[in-house]
């Protein structure tokens, strides 16, 4: 039941965010190829490189040379039109592009031949694009960069546990009113609530992505986390589990922003990262659209 | 990436719903224990009962004497305190009871001295509750009792296809009002649309639960399927896939009514079947409260 794209991160329960980045000797280079551009990547990323992983090319030549760096969440095919609108050629992603944790879509009934995949391979090799994925390491990184963004879009920098930086003490307030402050600040268009909205907290843990029963729980029982914000999860697991705990008469609450606002302030910290040692190409932060429209209302008239 | 909780359906892609349902001669029979009640089910569902299956006991001891019958969607401590307090002493769930979907909660960090695991088995220790999953067969039934359920919950029957018990073609209608028609219906707190949510539809594929991309991807090459109808699905997977499709000018949009509005309908219709068959205890349909609070709204005053 372990959900395969985990977001990789040092443990929710013990982890230490005081550790200085290791960037070894790595001297900014002059940029040629995407390979170029990966091979600083690893340099300078602090975490030795090691297989299997994710953070692999998922199609194009990595020989080709770079004109411009786009970065995104999740490589969309709207996101890719604007990169090679933008004339950005190499796109460095979180998520996959083939609808696949390992961008083998080999779940598809037609395989190959699905329309909409072939749709975007073509775009994408018509456009020359050069796509690769930026997981495993960008969590594994100390501190992990999806939470650094995180922690940046929400100026919570002050309120984050020195001996873990997925953990903060906030000012009180309620359920409902956190969930406001980070669908505003992070962009999250349907942010649901599981637990009583009214609650109120000062004990957070932010769990970005999808990482899963275990880490979320192991963080949910730690006594004094309140409230757990996630991007998606399954019901028939987290969900139920933290419902259960507030019948239970536990102060225990959960925030799922969707997976996309979950992390996207993530990728934006690391085109401002990647600018600190690749300066001779332009490189973007390109968001990708939070895929769910304005959540619905009785009210609104059609 | 298969997710393990798959409405275990026939394909949607060319299931059949003309069936009759075989009862072979099963008759109505005093029942005495939880054991005979399950007996009946399975004398009464139509299909050879074969394991490996999640349709087991999962708590309680099947020798217990039958006071009175609670069906439920997915056993949550609410569901069960309600049962208790009604003198339902056998739970038909559909959904897991211990946040696992083999009722094996090992992922938790804590095992089963979880606090809030331990509770809710206490909880069914002390009130002698017999706990029982209905999944695997009342999908596997002819017509599928959770799709039979939507179907009567939407007032659907006249849509249906006679070849496809989960393909519909319904009077031309627009994404945002079919959202809006399934929230009211089934009750769903916060359905999220995908797509062009003002697009004119007319065909529709619904598959409850958490089918996976398979199932649900299967549905949506298909030429004419307009939207699918779903509980809730990764965002990696279809919800990208679907986006793409929409980017592509394919008429093609997802509505995720979350997991228990998807298909508490079919519990509902697995109470009425009960009935027939059943008559010598009580049977009460329990709902289960959709876990996610009212969606939140900018203009919301708190």
């Amino acid at each position: 039941m372990k959900i395969a794209i985990t977001a990789v991160m040092i443990s929710v329960l013990g982890s230490s965010a005081t550790g200085q980045t290791t960037q070894g000797s790595a001297k900014t280079k002059k940029i040629v190829t995407a390979n170029d551009v990966i091979d600083q990547i690893k340099a300078h990323v602090g975490v030795p490189w090691q297989e299997p992983t994710v953070d692999t090319f998922k199609a194009g030549d990595p020989q080709s040379p770079v004109k411009g760096i786009a970065v995104t969440m999740m490589t969309t095919l709207d996101v890719l039109k604007r990169a090679a609108a933008n004339g950005q050629n190499l796109v460095i992603t979180h998520e996959p592009t083939f609808f696949d944790h390992l961008d083998n879509p080999k779940q598809l009934p037609q395989g190959e031949d699905d329309a909409v995949l072939k749709q975007k391979r073509e775009f994408v090799a018509e456009h020359h694009l050069v796509i690769w994925r930026f997981h495993d390491y960008w969590h594994r990184r100390n501190p992990d960069g999806i939470e650094e963004g995180n922690v940046h879009a929400l100026g919570w920098e002050k309120y984050q546990d020195p001996a873990n930086q997925y953990m903060f003490t906030i000012p009180e307030t309620t359920v409902a009113k956190l969930a406001e402050e980070s669908r505003v600040k992070l962009h999250a268009a349907v942010p649901r609530i599981a637990g009583d909205r009214e609650m109120k907290i000062t004990r957070v843990a932010f769990s970005p992505g999808s990482a899963g029963f275990h880490r979320e729980t192991g963080a949910l029982e730690m006594p004094d986390v309140q409230v757990l914000i996630a991007g998606e999860t399954h019901e028939w697991e987290t969900v139920e589990y933290v419902t259960d705990a507030h019948t239970e008469g536990r102060a225990k609450a959960l925030i799922l922003l969707g997976h996309i606002a979950s992390e996207q302030a993530g990728m934006e910290e690391c085109a401002r990262w990647l600018r600190t040692f690749i300066t001779s190409v332009p490189i973007e932060f390109v968001p990708t659209a939070d895929m769910w429209a304005a959540p619905l209302s009785s009210d609104e008239k059609r």
